[in-house]
Order: structure tokens, then C-alpha cells, then sequence
């Protein structure tokens, strides 16, 4: 029984109805926010882990107008069979782990999506960018800063572009508290309060094994509140402390986090207070500043994003963010286009770089100054 | 300008209309909160400190059934007068701040509410504990646990009551989520979010005078979300870490926090994430178990407190907290009724060991940890 899948499912099971591609042009229309477009060629795109999230990928991808799954990545010969008949894949555009690297000489794939167990993408990246194609990688980019860096340097090296799949920065809610933010909207910014979290299931997932997740919540989904912490204050923290709590060590077991409060601080002396756990439900974010707030209550959650500000509430349709999210990456990647809050390398480096600081901020249960 | 008076009175500016007799029976009727009734004589009350608290006090005690303003002890003559004309007070019943120990020769007043500045309260109250009164002593009760001892010492010697200004502790919506939790509703007990603040006005107030308050926001605002973090949890905390952070020093100055985020641990594991300002405007708490949810927004305003859990809203009618607080105190002082929350001194004292343990952990940088 996986509680994860069933939370990610109760949120969207009702909305699946409205992943038509008439809504893409819905939320163009009413959001505001694309004020560019990309009419060029359709991303091509192959999909590497064929897991539950790729599957939601593939799924949301299929109201994509400029993004298409051409190809597959996967250890499993049975699912690559299986996704070939549901995707129309063909058996050229399949690889396995062993011999992924042949994707260079494949001119019908222009990118890689990895969804893999984060303890894997560093090493994947790097090969789809030796194989000259450009890369999404899911988040948590990699285990730690170090890794990041080494991922943005491949790909700088090999010329091709390198992408987070950050895909709240293209969540029309969100992006229009980031751009009433920016607009001075809310005055100056003096807090965030965020909250990520839900109540783990199967314990023998791999994002329950250190080896492969490379620690717990915080990395699959303290990242969110990390991440938002920035784009909604618009600043990078300078300092970080964090208290791990655990209540069930034999789940969760020496590095897999269950529960890390973690305060931020910012150059203005803005705070930012989170909670993530794999314990306690948690979905929310409060932006206060001197002149107004913004709350994003769900926040993360695949289900419709809901905002409000002093002004009111936001009422943008819900449209599958994974969706929007890969219309918008081709933009990117084959438009030059540029995002509302960026999601390249650098990005992914930035939010682990902050979690590396949260987890020597439990460690030594110190203050640790940052610099991103 | 005070920006603290205008807070609260944008709170309550369209509710004082509420403040009739009539709203307290319907209150009792409707919240069924008070099992306990108190039959016997009012309680007759000194207020000492004629401020603005000491002048909310009084005006929702107008409405009260069993709870009378008697008498006043102040060190400024012409608001003694206004005060006697208002409320029918007579000059027998007057005192001022070097002579209120003759209060013991009074048999007309049964009990004094102490209103001061923070720094006040230990002495005032020993003394009235000594002409052999009752106490109530408006929050904080002391500048540190050793004051409070005192301060229960006292009052035990003395054989009088002592209470402490608790309003939270009779707001129905409040004790109705206690109670909830109690019964277990919300499963068990996973954390607490609390956020108290408020943008404070004039700087030469003695809420920002170190020597009067003993602190900033946390003494005067941060002891509701200490306070909130235990009655809404149930349980006491084992651990404290904190941070300070102020952008204004000229306003907050030494020994006067502008801005406090603490975090505390719970036996049971849960964990509570505060923020206590006098810079940023806050005023919500959640609670979340395993089986459910609530949320208390506003928490601790003086305007109608709203309360939400994941069954819904609830709707207990608003009525003038000092109202409630002072009826219940009459039935608690005299009948010896007992709250659903405690208000006595030894409640008073817990909440000071928290905040102890807060500034040693902001001073420190450390954990700190704590046995209530």
C-alpha cells in the first residue's frame, strides 16, 4: 500500500478530467503569465524511469502542445513494452540503463526527462549530457551541492541545456503571487511560513532507503518549502538553523528524516519558519509583508493550487502542472524562453545548497551562514 | 500613536455591540463549555493599573453576572475620578500605589487584578497576597519562573487565590478544540503552528522599555503561542531552540526582541514551530493530529476568535473575552469552580520556564531542554 501514491491520488482524482489540451490554452488565456510563446517544433522528450511519477509525466503529457514522449529509459523490459504501446514509442527510441549513452546518435530525441531515485541522477545526467542531449532533471537535483555543480558543469561542457522539474514555477497561482511580490504588492516581505508534508507509506520505497533518497522528507518534499521559501520571498537566505524530530526510527531509519523544522533568514531579515515530515500532513504557504499577504493552502499538492492575498482569492483554473510544465520547458530549451522563477541547474544547485546547510544545521545543532 | 491600541481596536470596534448580558447566557447556552455554574455573591474586584488594558478590563466587566468593579488602585489622581464617576466607585475603595497595602482593612473587596507593566507584577501581587486578598495578575505573570515562585510562595503563605489573566482559557472556540482534543478527534498529536504578532506603535511605551517589560514580543504577544502550544497539544514541552532577529534596533533595543521564531518538542514526538513579533502581524494556530486538523484564525485578537477543524467551522458567538474571563474567575475564586485549562499561578509559572528556556536558547544558540 503506498499512501504516498494515494495522497499524490486523492488530490487529483477528480481533475484528471480537466487535462484536455483546450484547458492549456484556457490558463494562456486567463493567467496572464506566458507572455511568451514558442511556436517552434515540438520537444521531443524520452523518458528515463518509468516509475509512478514518470507515469504521471506521461499522462499530463499527453495534453502537451509542445512537448511529446518519443522514447523511454527503463531497466524494465516489460514496462518499456508496456508504455510503447501506450505512447506509440518506437523500439529505436528504447534503451535500457547499459546502453543509454547510443541515445547521441538518435536525431529523433532532444531531451531526457530522468526520474529516477535521486541518488541516481548525477551520474545519469552527466551521460545524457555526454550523449549530447538536453536534460530535466526531477528534483532533488542531486544528493548535495557537490553533485550539482558537477552536473552543471557537464552539460555546460557539452552545450546542452540542463532543467529542475520544478514545476510549481509554472503553477499560474503561484507564478502571480511571485509577480505581485515582485510588483511590491505586499510591501516589504517579513515572513514565510511553510509547511510540506505527508504521512509516508510502504517503508521498504526507495525514498525511505538512504542509498537511494539520500535522506527523507526534506529531500523529496522539504525541497518544496525550500525552494518556495525563495521564489515567494524573492531573496536568498543568508543563514539557516534546523531541529530534527523522530518518532519512529525503525521506519525512518539513520539518515531518512521523518520530521526537520528549519528557519531561514534573508539578507532584509525576513524569516522563513518550515516544517516537512513524512509523518504529519502538511500542505501550505503564508507569504507576509508590510502592506498585505499571500497564502498558497494546497501549496505543492498535484490537486488545484489554491491562493489568496488580502485582496482576495486567485481563481485560475487548474490545469495538470506537469502539463504546463513541459509546454513551458520546450519554450525554454528549444525557445530560448525565460521563466517566471528560474528552474536551470543553478536553481536545483541553490535548494540543495540550502539543504545541505539544514542537514549540518541538525548535525551540529548550529547557525550555519549561507551564500548561494 | 499607538498602533498596538489600534490593532486591537479594529478587533473589536464592531463587536463591543455584542458586549450585553444577555450574549454571556448565550454563550453558556450555546457553548456548553460551563458545566460548572456559581450561584454564590460577585466576586468584588480592585483593578490596579488604569491603562488601556486596565480600562478593557473594566468595560467588558460591565457586562459580567458575577464579577463587579469595587474599587481601583492607581498612582494618577485624576483617572482614579474618572474612573469613580464611571463606575460608581467610592473613595473608601481608592488607593493609590504607595498605600493599597491597606486594602486588608477593606471588606469590601474580595479580590485585585493586577494590571501593570510586566516588572510590577511580582511585588504588587506578594503585597496584595499579604492584606490577604485574591490575586489576579495579568500575563506575563513575572519576568522569569523565579519571580513567579515568589509570587505562588506568596500567595500560598497568604492562603488567597492566585489566577492569572488567561482570556484564551474561557474563549469558547478555544476550550471547545481543547476539548476536542482531549477526546481524542484529531488522533494523536503530530505538531502546532503558532504565529502572535503585531506591528507596535509608539516607541516610548513601556512594552519596549526593557526594564518595565523584561522583553519584547515574546513577553507580551510570544506567551500566547507558548501558552496556545500547550493547551492546544495537551502536553508539555521537552525541548526549546530559538532565534532572534531584528531589523530595527533603534526601535527594539537591547533586551527587547523584535522577533523571536521558537521551536518546541513534545514527549510524544510532536513538535510546535512559533513566531512571536512585534514587527509582523500573526495571529493563527494549528494543531495537527493523525485523524485531523484545527486551526484557531485569528487565535488570540480580542476581535471574535474563528475556529475551524476538518469537520467544519464552528460558530460559538462572540462575547467580549474579558467578559467570560472575569464571570469564570468569580465561580473559580468563590466557588472554587475549576476551568477546563488551568489559570493559576503554577500555569503562570510554566509559561515562564518556556520563556526562560526560549531566551537562554536564543542567548545560547542552543537546545535547551525543559522539565515542567
Amino acid at each position: 500500500m503506498n499512501s504516498r501514491r494515494d495522497f499524490l491520488q486523492k488530490l487529483t482524482a477528480s481533475l484528471i478530467i480537466l487535462n484536455l489540451p483546450g484547458q492549456v490554452s484556457a490558463y494562456a488565456a486567463t493567467s496572464g503569465l506566458n507572455t511568451q510563446t514558442y511556436d517552434g517544433p515540438p520537444l521531443r522528450v524520452a523518458i528515463m524511469g518509468l516509475g509512478s511519477y514518470g507515469s504521471r509525466v506521461a499522462e499530463a503529457m499527453q495534453a502537451c502542445k509542445k512537448a511529446k514522449i518519443v522514447g523511454v529509459i527503463s531497466g524494465t523490459p516489460s514496462k518499456i513494452s508496456t508504455w510503447q504501446s501506450k505512447y506509440n514509442i518506437p523500439a529505436k527510441n528504447c534503451y535500457n540503463y547499459e546502453n543509454f549513452d547510443d541515445i547521441k546518435n538518435n536525431p529523433d530525441i532532444d531531451a531526457v526527462y530522468v526520474i529516477t531515485p535521486n541518488a541516481l541522477h548525477r551520474d545519469q545526467v552527466i551521460r545524457v549530457a555526454k550523449a549530447g542531449k538536453h536534460v530535466i532533471c526531477e528534483k532533488p537535483m542531486g544528493l548535495n551541492a557537490k553533485e550539482c555543480e558537477e552536473m552543471i558543469d557537464a552539460c555546460k561542457k557539452a552545450n546542452v541545456k540542463l532543467l529542475v522539474g520544478y514545476r510549481m514555477h509554472f503553477e499560474p497561482n503561484t507564478v502571480e503571487i511571485i509577480n505581485q511580490r515582485s510588483r511590491g504588492e505586499f510591501g516589504r516581505i517579513l515572513s514565510f511560513e511553510g509547511g510540506t508534508g505527508f504521512p509516508i507509506g510502504d517503508p521498504t520505497q526507495w525514498r525511505l532507503n538512504k542509498a537511494l533518497a539520500g535522506g527523507g522528507s526534506l529531500m523529496d518534499v522539504g525541497i518544496y518549502a525550500v525552494n518556495g521559501a525563495r521564489y515567494m520571498v524573492g531573496q536568498e537566505p543568508v543563514w539557516v538553523t534546523a531541529q530534527e524530530t523522530k518518532t519512529n526510527p525503525a521506519k525512518f531509519k539513520e539518515g531518512v528524516d521523518e520530521t526537520i523544522q528549519f528557519q531561514l533568514g534573508f539578507p532584509n531579515g525576513a524569516i522563513a519558519s518550515c516544517v516537512t515530515s513524512y509523518n504529519i500532513s502538511l500542505d501550505r504557504f503564508v507569504l507576509n509583508g508590510d502592506k498585505g499577504f499571500a497564502e498558497l493552502r494546497p501549496a505543492f499538492g498535484y490537486g488545484p493550487i489554491k491562493a489568496r492575498t488580502n485582496k482576495g482569492e486567485l481563481s485560475f483554473p487548474h490545469v495538470m502542472h506537469q502539463t504546463t510544465q513541459m509546454d513551458e520547458m520546450a519554450g525554454i530549451i528549444l525557445g530560448n524562453n525565460k521563466p517566471v522563477f528560474p528552474v536551470d541547474g543553478e536553481e536545483g544547485l541553490k535548494d540543495l545548497k540550502v539543504i545541505d546547510a539544514i542537514y549540518l544545521a541538525v548535525k551540529t545543532g548550529k547557525k550555519v551562514p549561507l551564500s548561494l
